[in-house]
C-alpha cells in the first residue's frame, strides 16, 4: 500500500510536470502562430497556384503546371524527399460555356447566367428548347412522373436553407438535386436539368460542381443558373407556366488521363515508421482559380512543413504533406493513397486535411474508428486548452474527403473547420480568386494545423 | 432544520425549473438566428445607408440624411417613440486630397498613394518641401530632438504588430503615431508629419483617421501613406537618407454644427423605467461608406427591433436603439447621451455596442463597475452555453466607445467582437463599402446581440 505522504508527492510532480510541459507547449504554440503570421510564404504560394497557374481540374493541362510546382515548392522547403503516386483520371473538359436563354415571347428572350455542370454532357451543336417544370427536389421529380416530367426541362429550385448557422450543412440539403438531378429527371424523359446554383447568396454568379450519371439511364445535360436567375425564372414562370427555355453547351470526356498525388516527406527522428499525414487537394473546377477550394488547404499544409523549419523543430514522427489529386471529380487521389498505404503495410498515426477554405479556423473535427474512438477523442480534446486562445475547439465529426479512405487502417483523422458563413460565396465559382482570400485568415489555418500536428507529435494518439 | 429528503426534493425541483427554462430560452435564441438570417433587412438597410448616403462625417450634408433616414426606419418598426438629442460637431471637410511626393532626382517624382488624416490643416494652396527622418515611434522623436527634427518630415512608420492575433490589440499598439504623432514633430520644429497606414495588409490603400493638435504646439499636416508606400518610402530612404518629400492639401475646419443621437424607445411592458441600450455609431469617415465603421452596428442595433418584432416578442424593460452621433471625431454623441441619462435620472441596466465590425461574432466583451463586476460578470457568464452552438464566448475587456461614458451611472456594458482580421483591411478607408460586408456575417452579429438583450430582459443583470 502508498502511504498517503507518497500519493501526495506523486500527484505533487505529476500536477508540476503537466504544468510544466502545458506551459512549455503554450509557448511552442504562441512561436508556431507568430512565424505563421509574420514568415509564412502561404499566401504567395496561393497566388502562384490559383493565378499564375489557375484552375485546374484534373486531367486539364493546368493540372500538371500545379503538380509541378507544388513539388518543387515541397523539394524547397527541404523535406526528406518528394515522390508522386500515380492515379487514373478523366477529364471533362469544358469546351464551350452553356447558354440558356428564358422565352419570352417569339422574339424576345432572356440570358441567364449559367454554367455546364461538371461531367455533363453537351448539346451537340444544337439548342434544346423545351417547356420547364419547377420542382423541390428529387422527389418530387418521382412523384410528377413521366406524365409532367417527359419532353420537359426539370428545374431544381430548393434553396440552402439559410437558417442553418453551418453553411456546409445547408450545402449538404440542397447538392443532392446538382449531383443527382439530371438523371432523375431523364428516368421520366426530361430533355435537360437545370439547377439553382449551391450558394445561400442571391447573385448573378453560377455555381459549378459535379454531377453524376446513373448507369443505365439516359444522360441528359445538367446546367447551373445564378440564384438571381433561379428567382426571376420561377417568378416567370408562376405568370407563364407554359415559358420556354432554350439551353446549348459543348462538353468533352478525355479518358485514360495521369494525375499524381505529389508527397513531402519529412522522416521523423524518433518514429520515423510512424506518419501523420496533413493535406488538401490540388485539383479544382475549371471556372475560377481553386484559391478556397481548395489551393488553401494545399498551402497551409506545406506551411506546416515551412513553420517548423523555421522554428527549427524536428519532428519525431514522419510527417507526409499530401496534395491529393483529383477530390473534386471521383476521389481518385484519395483513394490510392490509401490503397498504398495498405499495401505498403504503412502505419498511419494520424491525418488532418484542410479543404473547407481558407478563412478564420474555429475547429477541427475529428474521427475515427470507433473501437477506440471515445477514448482518443478524450486525450486529444485535453490538448484544446492549448488553442483556446486562438479560438479553436474540438468537435466530433467527419475530417476530409481525401483522408476518409484512410479511415479503416485506424489513424485518428482530422478536418479543418474554418468560419463557413463566405464559403459557398465562392465555391466552385469564377469568384474563387486570390482577392476572395485574407492572408491572414489563411495563416491562422495554417498555425491552427501545425499546432495540432505539433501536439500529436510531441504526445502521440 | 429542512429534512435531508426536502433538501433532495428542492434541489431536483430547482434543477428541473432550470433546465425548463433553458431549454425555452434555447428554443426562442434559435428562432432569433433565423429570423435574423432569413428575414433581416439589415443588410438592405446598411446599402443604402453606405451606397446611397455613403461617407457621412459629423457636420456633413451626409450626416444629416443618415440622421434622417435611421429615424425613419427607427420609426417603420414600430418603436414606441423616435426623440433626437443634439449636439455641437466640428465639421473637418476635406476639400482638396493630399498630393504625396518623393523626389528621386530633380526632375523624377513618385506619388505616393496618400490621405489627409482628420482634423488635419492644410497647406494653404503651397507645396510644403523637406527632407524626411523616418522614426519608429513618439519616443523617438523625443530622443532624436530639435537638432535632427527641425524643418524635416518625420515619417512615423512602426507597423502593426503582425503577430497579434487580435488586430485591435496590433492596432492599439500603432496608433499613437496617427493620433499624436503631428504635435509631437511640431514639438522639435518638424514641417509635417507622415504616418503609416493602420493596417496588416501591404497595399496601395490609405487609412485616415483622426489626429490630434495638442494645444498651444504649432499645428502642421498630418498625411497618411499607403503600406507599400512606406515600405518603398523607408526602402529609399536607406539608399538616400537625403531624399525629399513634398506635399499639399487643403482642408476647412467649420465649427457649430449640430449633429443628433437618433434614438427609437420601445416602451418595457413590465418595467418601462429600466432601459437597455444598443446602438453603434451613424458617423463614419469620409472617404468610404463607413459599411462596417459603423453602418454594420447601426444596422444591427436597429435589427435587434425589427427581429422581436417579426417574433412578436414584447420586452420586459424599454430597449433604445441609438445611433450615436459623432464617434470618429470626439464622440460628443455618446458623451450628451450619458449627460442627458445622469440629468434625467433615468436607470441604464445595461448596454450594447457593435463597432467592431459587421464580420461573424466571436465574442461579447463587458464592462462595469468595480463594485459589482465580479458578480454580475458570474452571472451574465452562465447564460452563455446558451450561445456556444453560434460559436459566441463571453470575456472581460472594454465595450465600445459610445456606451463607456455611461459606465459611471452603473449599467452592465458589452461590445460586440466579431472576428477581427479582416477589419483593418478596410477601416477608414475608401475600400469599406456594402462589398466588403457578407450579409449573413452581419445577420448573425444581429442574432447575437437580440440574443444577448432577450437574456438579461428575462434574468435581469
Amino acid at each position: 500500500m502508498i502511504k498517503p505522504v507518497l500519493v501526495f508527492l506523486l500527484f505533487y510532480v505529476h500536477v508540476f510536470m503537466l504544468q510544466a510541459q502545458t506551459s512549455d507547449d503554450a509557448f511552442v504554440i504562441k512561436k508556431i502562430y507568430e512565424t505563421a503570421l509574420a514568415e509564412s510564404n502561404a499566401y504567395e504560394w496561393l497566388t502562384h497556384l490559383s493565378e499564375n497557374i489557375g484552375g485546374r481540374l484534373a486531367g486539364s493541362p493546368n493540372s500538371y503546371k500545379a503538380e509541378d510546382y507544388t513539388q518543387h515548392i515541397l523539394d524547397s522547403l527541404g523535406v526528406t524527399t518528394t515522390f508522386r503516386q500515380a492515379t487514373e483520371t478523366t477529364y471533362w473538359n469544358r469546351k464551350e460555356e452553356s447558354q440558356v436563354f428564358a422565352h419570352l415571347t417569339d422574339n424576345a428572350k432572356i440570358l441567364l447566367p449559367s454554367t455546364s455542370l461538371g461531367n455533363t454532357i453537351g448539346t451537340e451543336g444544337k439548342e434544346v428548347r423545351a417547356k420547364i417544370i419547377e420542382v423541390n427536389g428529387l422527389d418530387e421529380v418521382d412523384q410528377l412522373g413521366e406524365e409532367m416530367i417527359s419532353g420537359k426541362i426539370v428545374f431544381y429550385n430548393r434553396p440552402m436553407d439559410p437558417t442553418l448557422i453551418n453553411t456546409f450543412n445547408a450545402y449538404g440539403g440542397a447538392v443532392d438535386q446538382r449531383a443527382f438531378g439530371a438523371s432523375r429527371a431523364a428516368k421520366y424523359g426530361a430533355v435537360g436539368a437545370i439547377v439553382r446554383s449551391m450558394t445561400n447568396k442571391l447573385d448573378d454568379v453560377p455555381h459549378t460542381g459535379s454531377s453524376i450519371y446513373e448507369d443505365g439511364v439516359k444522360r441528359i445535360p445538367s446546367i447551373a443558373i445564378s440564384t438571381n436567375a433561379a428567382e426571376m425564372l420561377s417568378d416567370m414562370l408562376s405568370r407563364n407556366p407554359d415559358l420556354e427555355l432554350s439551353f446549348s453547351n459543348d462538353n468533352e470526356i478525355i479518358p485514360n488521363q495521369t494525375n499524381y498525388n505529389i508527397i513531402g516527406e519529412w522522416k521523423g527522428s524518433e518514429k520515423p515508421d510512424e506518419i501523420i499525414v496533413v493535406g488538401g487537394h490540388l485539383d479544382s473546377w475549371d471556372l475560377g482559380g481553386g484559391a478556397h477550394d481548395d489551393g488553401a488547404g494545399c498551402v497551409q499544409a506545406m506551411a506546416v512543413v515551412e513553420i517548423f523549419k523555421k522554428m527549427n523543430y524536428q519532428p519525431k514522427h514522419t510527417i507526409r504533406v499530401v496534395m491529393f489529386a483529383n477530390e473534386e471529380n471521383g476521389l481518385a487521389g484519395g483513394r490510392e493513397y490509401a490503397r498504398l498505404a495498405k499495401e505498403n503495410g504503412e502505419k498511419h498515426l494520424s491525418a488532418i486535411e484542410s479543404d473547407a477554405g481558407g478563412f478564420t479556423p474555429r475547429a477541427f473535427s475529428t474521427d475515427g474508428l470507433d473501437s477506440y474512438f471515445d477514448e482518443k477523442f478524450k486525450k486529444v480534446s485535453s490538448w484544446f486548452t492549448l488553442l483556446e486562445p486562438y479560438g479553436v475547439t474540438l468537435i466530433k465529426g467527419g475530417s476530409g474527403a481525401d483522408i476518409s479512405p484512410l479511415k479503416e487502417q485506424g489513424p485518428l483523422l482530422f478536418g479543418l473547420r474554418p468560419d463557413s458563413q463566405r464559403y459557398f460565396d465562392f465555391h466552385h465559382t469564377a469568384e474563387d480568386h486570390i482577392e476572395a482570400v485574407n492572408k491572414r485568415e489563411l495563416n491562422l489555418g495554417a498555425a491552427a494545423m501545425t499546432s495540432l500536428i505539433y501536439l500529436i507529435d510531441s504526445y502521440g494518439i
